[in-house]
């Protein structure tokens, strides 16, 4: 998942953070080296698979943190770094399970590791276990560098096991809308709309939007009725995201995204957006060619028609909508600070006007 | 990698460690109930995953502590079950890796998951993608409950960090050691010996040996010297214990091991019998078959002639021997308690003579 939110409180903490990723990766590749170049060159890989993100997870950390008041920025910044490295570790693990070979238009760690592997002489089935391999094990390591950021904060202690809980709750909610995700890829079971949905928000919402949301209020010491309002919060925003991440993945702009709009069709990847199809007469047309690997250009444009005419696009449209609006009604109800409530409404913006 | 180290101080710690891991996983498995009948299949397939096994890191960490006489019994066995669960972990991903889908003879998590979806309709493709997949993230889970465990360690702030850098630094050098075995069975790089060994100690004797060894000292207050004989001690135990694994699974009784003496062979694993087998005259009687999914009984005893014929065999069972007595000359040239000695004599006999 990708997204655009750079506008509003964090600005500077995309720097801070990765200042602080960047000091990470520069001791463990150092560490790395004495075990070989190969282990050197994951750490490498691990290190570009981590750059280049919009980084809006620890922005949402400290954005929150900053408009409760808190001031231990150190501890703000170890928290978001270890909501980022989780986000790649996500990507790494979620790639291989997809046997996705590229990541934002360039080969991903399994894609560049396989193709290196090819060209110093192995079959194409070792090359392809040699990429996979190490984008499990390079997954596995930062997914564990993740929650040692947390694990180390130098903060009270129920504090620091509060966040550890959130931190764990958080992985174990993605790790079952990963599973359900699949599930329904693979065929293992066919996805009703509201199971779509579910897996949406346990996949994404939950470690993108509630997580950070309530790490940085927690560290700040906030409240219950905080704590509970910034979950839901998240959820929706979270939720509304993802949706129009989805409705990028087929209707947007390449030139904008650097994503193709074709992958999602080929991939057979379930959405809300094909769910809804689904429920409608026109399903034989899209189902023709959903989940072919040779999906041409003109099937896409078939296919976009499609869920233009069977009103499946204007349905997320408005399940996006409507998600957005539960968000601020959410807000305007609740009695949060001024300048917690305006940035995010802001975050709830940006979710959905973004274009990449 | 399995063995069995049980008569030791250690008896009692694989109870109270199978209730720790009983009941983590049982809360586990409540909470997954909600997010539907997958998640809750995975994680009771992640409990199976984790019993079964012989338990002695558990029993070297608990030992451990005990010898030096530490009383925080809670503490120590949240550390033993940290490194179990750990195990499970690296088996999990070590498996998808290598693509195997049997475990101790029945079939593993990605087999079982795999099977499963074949049942209800899924193609062979889907079906193992679903079967990897589950693996994965069941491995991801269980790597951040294992740190969790030591996370949440309720001690000296100091002393919990010393143990998360130990623990943070075994994950680190045993995925080292997996990345390079990975790269000698994907042919990106013919091992010479010194490769295998390095790669032996760091896929099996850091996070095996080393480390619980370490862990119950460091929780027991030890001094430098005392951690800088334990880590010694485990790499060179650890690597017999490892060297005596590879034998058993090359010349073991199936009936007492339990696994097949043909799997090593068919998959071409890269061991110190095999990398000495291949600086003889007689390799290229080895090199015909190894790696042969289809290798057969036949092959399999002329290959055990020819390592017993060309000296591979000898030479191995000499580095065990070799290993076992460096780590027995530590013992004896240090001034460890007398408890201590007696129970690392008794680890690293048990290291050497077990069948299974």
């Amino acid at each position: 998942m990708t997204g655009v939110l750079t506008d509003f409180a964090g600005v500077g903490v995309h720097e801070a953070v990765q200042q602080r990723l960047e000091d990470f990766f520069a001791d463990r590749i150092s560490l790395a080296s004495a075990y070989g170049d190969n282990y050197r060159l994951l750490w490498e890989a691990a290190r570009s698979a981590s750059s280049g993100g919009k980084m809006f997870r620890p922005a949402l950390v400290a954005g929150v943190y900053r408009d409760l008041g808190g001031t231990d920025d150190d501890s703000a910044l170890r928290i978001a770094t270890a909501f980022e490295l989780l986000h790649t570790a996500f990507l790494l693990h979620d790639d291989v399970i997809d046997r996705d070979l590229i990541r934002r238009g360039v080969p991903n760690l399994a894609g560049s590791f396989a193709a290196d592997a090819a060209e110093r002489g192995a079959t194409d089935a070792a090359a392809a276990t040699w990429g996979q391999a190490s984008a499990i094990l390079a997954g596995d390591l930062l997914i564990q560098a993740a929650q040692g950021f947390i694990a180390r904060l130098d903060i009270a202690g129920p504090i620091r096991g509060e966040l550890l809980d959130l931190f764990d709750g958080s992985i174990f909610v993605t790790a079952a809308g990963e599973l359900a995700d699949v599930s329904f890829s693979a065929g293992v079971r066919l996805p009703s709309l509201i199971d779509v949905m579910a897996m949406t928000e346990q996949k994404t919402a939950s470690y993108s939007f509630e997580a950070p949301l309530k790490a940085g209020a927690i560290l700040a010491g906030a409240d219950q009725n905080t704590l509970t309002i910034l979950g839901e919060f998240g959820r929706l925003v979270g939720v509304a995201f993802q949706l129009r991440d989805d409705q990028l993945g087929v209707f947007g702009d390449e030139g904008v995204t650097g994503k193709s709009v074709l992958n999602d069709l080929r991939n057979g990847k379930e959405t809300p957006l094909i769910a809804h199809a689904r429920s409608t007469s026109r399903w034989d047309e899209i189902a023709a060619v959903l989940g072919d690997p040779d999906l041409s250009e003109t099937d896409g444009q078939v296919v976009r028609a499609v869920l233009e005419e069977c009103g499946a696009r204007t349905f997320v449209d408005g399940l996006i909508a409507d998600h957005v609006s539960r968000a601020e009604a959410l807000l305007a109800a609740s009695t949060l600070p001024d300048t917690l409530s305006a940035h995010l409404r802001d975050v709830a913006r940006h979710a959905v006007v973004r274009a990449a």
